[in-house]
């Protein structure tokens, strides 16, 4: 089997952080597989990391592992883990919330603390501020390699004692269907919602038929206008907007071959509400 | 013989589609190896992804499966097709004219389109808008793997039924050579063009002569200036221009150490035309 | 053993340039294990592109294959070399200053000049522009998959001929350690000093301690202020600064959560001085 480890971070491509992490792993074992998440997480994001974990693992063959290092906490008393997916995968990372949606819409099967004491590449012991180079990326090494096993990581802890970011969960109401923007398509500037398409589908709209969408920031009213539910982009003209199924089985926001979060200044978290309804019949007397 | 995949796309690196694409390969095969061309292509630019197709397959070895996913179109009716080169190499892409200049420049050899009954990622039904993923590179895997053959991917069609985009040629009258401003080398604002060296050798002019380059943008002399065609950038002095022959073999206009394109605000397509003549010989009285 | 072959370079990752390389590479072995160093090095900047090696090296298997082309002589007369470093290791490059850092601070075991009679790719002699591609790229592989070996490169030279950037050495004097600020974190905004932890050990001062840190462009003061001196950034309230050290074992600036760099608008260079020392005692009467 392939041994395939797979790297997340916030530090970009422009030094050579992420080369010097390559190396260390390569220099664990030189028959691993090493890939790219990104490494274009926002720094500090610790949500955004959360959410390109969700978006990418489950397309992965089983037994790899993941390393994400969007830690701000470096150098506290956070913990440093090791989760098991439901599916076999390993995720090494800060016990900061980076693990949020892989636990409710994946499933950990089990957590370990890393032992420093043991999983810590030897003569870095004077330099506390590269734990992805140090620590995670050598842990996630050793563990990819078969040096150690799950239990090899450190002692267990329960899968409930693992830091979680707040997150509100979409819901259903008098025919309309309401929820957050979570996260933009960013090349594209469509808006991803965590409304489920099958919460959706309950309001018993077609391909085709016209949808209400509200935007909210916090109270203030951000954008209200009636769009097309459409299955693609290329079912509505250019520079239209429209509401699709995006690749996660979520409702999302876009305007064909432009950037809906440009045009209207729309970001992403909790303060972001979304709701969608069928569009009101308007009749002209 | 190694399995290489290469992708090209306009996605960027800053989200989890990439990786997804990666995961989606390895679940159906572990033994590719995958290589990026580039995922910063502009967003829905197909000549510039046609143009960095013929950059770089040239390069590769033969039986080398490319994906190309620029595809403004995704969801419409447009063909997804695989295209056989002559040295033995697939590209696998929305029928869109990605293919235009590997077809004219290297040469296919046949075409099929992908029957998405049998060459489509499982499960992935709902969702329309990420073929990438979905379709192209889990075909292209599965061609790299073996799994399938040429055939294997659905019904042949004709290499004349290919979208193309409209490319006007080279050509050469009274001592002088013309043509259009094909791509910027993006990093170092480099012009090239599409005058092939062997047209522009007709003028009988050495290294280290001097010519005429007149840049136009539709009516418009945008600029016109003395320069020296030199063998490269160091022949002149930090600051200088100069034309010469870039790694295309075609003809090439450039300031060493500095951009020509933002230095004169000259873009890409077949609106810039350029022409380059032996440099009059200037007598003063 | 693996064959593993690293790149650095200014191309970026936006055109086709590193992907023919990628490409020329495996037509010469297909079984190198490629990556990548960084292709974002700023254009032209040898001092960076010298910084980035001495940062990643070390961390690589012996016999590792590296090539650096930021080549802003290319085409002329400056030496195309390859240096065998003490740890066993091989740095394709151009001979323009590349190898400070590497030869004053891990060490050079030997220099032979590329013979590109022999090291050239095939059929590319009318392109003197891409020597990335057509000269270090295919020596590199040659040498990664033992077609060539050390000797095979061409002529061997001293090791104290090769080009050197200047390098002005980290001091101490009076209770202070000074030295410059060699490069930026660069997402992080931190600053990298060639100020080492065990020169600065010497001042006596443990973590949690108070340091007075001064920052001169030239003649001019640009920043003074009283820091502590901590393992890590979480150590101090997010928005405040610190020093610490960091992974290459240096003194460092930095704003926890922050970019020091950007608030300040610090540079790197040999202008930009940079020096410690024990807070002052202050006392109130």
């Amino acid at each position: 089997m392939k041994k395939n480890l797979v790297i997340q971070s916030d530090f970009g491509l422009a030094d050579g952080a992420v080369s010097a992490m390559y190396g260390v792993a390569l220099s664990v074992d030189e028959d691993l597989s090493i890939y790219d998440l990104t490494h274009e997480i926002p720094q500090y994001d610790i949500w955004e990391a959360s959410y390109r974990l969700i978006q990418t693992v489950g397309y992965w063959p089983s037994g790899t592992v993941f390393v994400s290092v969007v830690d701000p906490g470096v150098g506290s008393d956070r913990r440093s883990i090791v989760a098991k997916t439901i599916n076999g995968q390993y995720i090494v990372t800060p016990d900061n919330g980076t693990l949020t949606h892989v636990k409710r819409m994946l499933g950990i099967d089990g957590v370990r603390i890393i032992d420093e004491s043991i999983n810590r590449l030897p003569n870095s012991g004077e330099s506390y501020t590269f734990h992805g180079r140090d620590v995670y990326v050598y842990t996630a090494a050793r563990l990819a390699a078969g040096i150690i096993d799950f239990e090899g990581v450190g002692p267990e802890t329960g899968v409930d004692t693992i830091t979680e970011l707040e997150i509100v969960d979409a819901s259903e109401q008098k025919g309309s269907v309401s929820g957050t923007v979570d996260v933009l398509d960013v090349r594209f500037g469509s808006l991803w919602t965590n409304i489920p398409r099958r919460l959706f589908m309950d309001l018993g709209i077609g391909h085709g038929g016209r949808v209400e969408v509200t935007i909210e920031n916090g109270k203030r009213v951000v954008y209200k206008n009636i769009l097309t539910y459409t299955r693609s982009f290329a079912d509505v003209n250019v520079g239209e907007a429209l509401v699709y199924v995006n690749s996660l089985d979520c409702m999302a926001v876009a305007i064909n071959q432009g950037s809906f979060s440009k045009a209207y200044n729309i970001g992403t978290g909790t303060e972001w509400k979304i709701s969608i309804r069928k569009a009101p019949k308007i009749i002209y007397e």
